[in-house]
């Protein structure tokens, strides 16, 4: 629904204002630019900076997975209710080195809510080829 | 061997301060202090910050997984050869929250370190009570 | 391309025939039956059985778990070469319990396969309601 | 407390034998000899027959899991309360090939079992050389 993902992105535009204020580790994400979300999903795209590699000159994995982290709980969060809850499990499966300056997608969607447990999914992809930099999962308990 | 663990923390300390070099995601290690290195292993300790947390005020998913791939990384290093190698899978478990103030330390091991693959495993516990905060493992092509 | 997928199911029955003869352990597999596989993917169906079940009446975590290993690898099989590869790490995400009779789909593709490594993804479903029963990674080395 | 332990041992045989009746996947664990169990932490060993294997000769993938997958279900089961609990989670590292005839041992530890969730993690290693065949994590909901 066109109106709803519109507010989807309105949603998780002020979710990383919010969450980037004060000094805490998501003030990393505040180059993130909101692609689209809503209804459990949200698609994300940013450029790979300096301040993002590993000394190799690659994206870091740690902070693909603090992407993976993130981008999925704000998905979760677009479901109502808003509730982020807390990590129980993240898996990472890395494909593909990024480099400084390319553009990337991260696309992370609610596979399932239950309850007590919620399981996502995230692929991050290189926007101009589509190639696969990493995929991860994340549950969370949301009881 | 006393001489062998001196050497590998003197390595492990120039690792950190020549990654933190320049403007990568590694800088955010700077804070943190080696215990042990050697033979596979290295164990640090830090001082969760402000800047660690997300914003439910715990230790953020995201920065554990950094520590628990950057720690392992450099546990590896300590082997000898020096190569970082390359990330392939990483997962990690969250068992407790850590908050600001709280010291945790980071031991991370070398399980297996063939021709082309290492398997490395990380135990993330508060200092004081000995609780499990987090447990990963990583594996790093090296081939 | 029909051909080609045709190729595929041909190629995995073949394949599955042959690891079910002597007495290993992908016996187990006897019943599947393949709908379609080429270029790097494989979808097959099975009913659960008794056999299957842990004692709490549902799919067995490691039955579940073979499916996704085995699976996969017929997926990967299908690239041209042939050759299996050996198992590298397996992540499994348990999203809904299925049950004795109940018609369920594993659907195996291919992600990346490089020089070195494959990585390969599994949903499992239930044919019906197309819920999801549980999504895994493989990663395989095939150096 | 050697009484303990020695209950541990007889209620771990008791559940193989209960989960190995009727039909179910449990089956296959007929032969695991029980070392010692209680206090949530639970040890075995097996021989590895052919009907474990994969067609390459080695440990099959989907085994490996299968025995990750119970055994620490019966090291959380010995923690009192009894309950076996719902898979979430299960990650599994294969570090090393093991063959028909070589002896391994299981040994199955509870991290953390809170009110709702339990974090377990196994280590598979071969009896005569102590070398890891595999490492495992399983997460169950246990609420």
């Amino acid at each position: 629904m066109a109106s709803a993902k519109g507010n989807g992105v309105a949603l998780v535009k002020n979710i990383i204002k919010f969450v980037g204020e004060g000094g805490g580790f998501d003030k990393l994400l505040e180059k993130v630019k909101v692609v689209s979300a809503g209804e459990g999903r949200c698609l994300v795209e940013m450029v790979v900076e300096e301040r993002h590699l590993n000394k190799g000159g690659t994206l870091h994995g740690g902070f693909t997975a603090t992407l993976i982290d993130s981008i999925s709980t704000f998905a979760l969060m677009t479901r109502g209710g808003g509730a982020p809850g807390v990590s129980v499990n993240m898996n990472i499966n890395y494909l593909k080195p990024a480099t400084e300056g390319e553009e990337i997608l991260i696309d992370a969607q609610t596979k399932r809510a239950g309850r007590t447990l919620a399981f996502l999914e995230v692929d991050i992809t290189k926007k101009n080829s589509g190639e696969l930099v990493a995929t991860g999962s994340h549950v969370k308990f949301i009881g």
